[in-house]
């Protein structure tokens, strides 16, 4: 029998139950799945970032940290953490995401805002350019960046990708280090943030990036918070140097009420729905996981602790 | 030589004269392109249905009528014109309507103009299904159609079309016939008219058609204004039948400054702007045509003039 541990908060257990229990069935997994295992007989934990457990040192026989989120920012400088620790990659939440970018990606190449307020009777015919004709950048080339690189770039969006390492995705110029972002930024009429926040990430888009992009561009942010900095943005929202901006993540969540970004006549704000991990296919990543780690297999999206993703 | 006439109005003879001399050119065809041939002297006309040429008498040896619109409905009435008629069919503007559909549907997949007017900071987060739970209709696999729903289905759409004659597209639900449409519209929970305009499309959606569909439905009408009977629309907008329109072509162009759509909550108008035949790509297709012709191959695009299109 594998000893399971859930800690999430209490609603999710409701969420999580049923989805867990059958994907273990699925798998051919003998898991006693409960909340409250003693932590020293616990195989594996499923976790999320805010729940109560926060010290892990009585989970001696603990194979392995097997998170609900995408993002591990919350937990990598959790020193009692030394077990194994794998990010969730889930195909549902991928695909919402990729869903989530298109549409606000095309809702900018189209010039929908103007057109949904253009009741006034003025019959003015302007064809927008063709994605060909649209140049797109992507910054973060892991599992939400490939996958929404590649799904603009088939609509026909001339997309460049950038990341910390070189990489190679077919139909993506990719480029990598400090002097291929300059060359990232400086074309992309539309930017999407996917990178995940590290040290290195934080404030990444400041008064001096913001200023590499073309005047008027629009900026997409489903990624994480603390990748722009709030006030070189709301500055360059102000000069026009940039356009737009669509914000799903924010430093604090729920964006508090009086912040300028809510009003903003140039900031659209939606409360993190870009993507959500989804129960039925998450739990049969947690279980594949599981197989492996009672196979001796590698993990999958196992987390790197120095690059702390 | 080939004498070939332009007629369409003059300002397109600025737009198409530079491109239709290039693709004559690369596709090795000695061809006179002017304004002013003798009609007995023409072997092809480039046309647009709103030019002066309206009567095709005397146009003895002319081989073929070659649209620069995709839409002929304004001349197959025309008993003067017996020479073969072909549509335009432009890769540009394929590639147009399909990233405006793609961006409308994703639109109303999303919610988004729910979130461009969510500024008062309330955060209430609520993620939309994935596209695979959301079932889209396109009516008319044409060129368009079909290009529309596959790039939709790509996405994850639940995809179903409708066309007169039954039609095979892999990863589409292909339906035919009265009952077909019926079934087509009972589950579109977004609709997309890409029908032609002919008697039997005229008014295809009106009050017993719009009341098939799921209450709260939205529709997409790219394809020709009078599909719709405008006055059953805007019943079923106040009714809530119809949640949101997006409507870009009309019975009447430009549509008049009083007409109700313009300012109503629930419509959004464009300017006849989703889909514009691209000059380049579009004189390559008239000069494939003409090279066709010379050959004594089938010309592509003919109109079955019984048909309508």
């Amino acid at each position: 029998m594998i000893n399971v541990q859930f800690a999430a908060l209490p609603e999710r257990w409701e969420t999580y139950e049923a989805p867990l229990r059958a994907a273990f069935e699925k798998f051919g997994l003998a898991v006693d799945l409960r909340l409250d295992h003693a932590p020293e007989d616990v195989d594996y934990i499923v976790y999320a970032p805010n729940s109560d457990l926060q010290d892990f040192t009585a989970y001696t026989r603990c194979k392995a940290v097997l998170n609900l989120w995408a993002g591990v920012e919350a937990i990598t400088g959790n020193t009692t953490l030394t077990q194994p620790l794998c990010r969730m990659v889930d195909p549902g939440l991928t695909q919402g995401m990729v869903e989530w970018v298109t549409g606000h990606t095309l809702r900018y190449h189209l010039d929908i805002d103007h057109w949904i307020n253009h009741q006034g009777g003025e019959w003015s015919p302007v064809c927008p350019p063709l994605a060909s004709q649209r140049n797109v950048t992507v910054l973060g080339l892991g599992e939400l960046g490939t996958a929404c690189a590649t799904t603009l770039a088939s609509l026909g969006f001339n997309v460049t990708g950038w990341a910390r390492r070189a990489k190679q995705i077919e139909g993506i110029t990719c480029l990598h280090d400090a002097e291929g972002l300059e060359d990232a930024l400086s074309t992309a009429e539309i930017l999407i943030l996917l990178l995940p926040d590290t040290p290195a990430t934080t404030n990444l888009l400041d008064a001096n990036t913001l200023d590499l992009l073309p005047k008027g561009a629009r900026i997409i942010n489903p990624g994480r918070g603390p990748l722009i900095d709030d006030e070189a943005l709301l500055d360059a929202l102000d000069t026009g140097q940039i356009a737009h901006a669509t914000l799903d993540v924010f430093r604090i969540e729920p964006l508090p009420k009086d912040h300028p970004y809510w009003a903003h006549p140039k900031v659209t704000v939606t409360p993190h729905i870009a993507a959500e991990t989804r129960a039925i296919t998450a739990s049969e990543v947690i279980a594949e996981n599981i197989r492996r780690g009672e196979a001796g297999e590698p993990l999958l999206h196992l987390v790197d602790r120095e690059a702390g993703y």
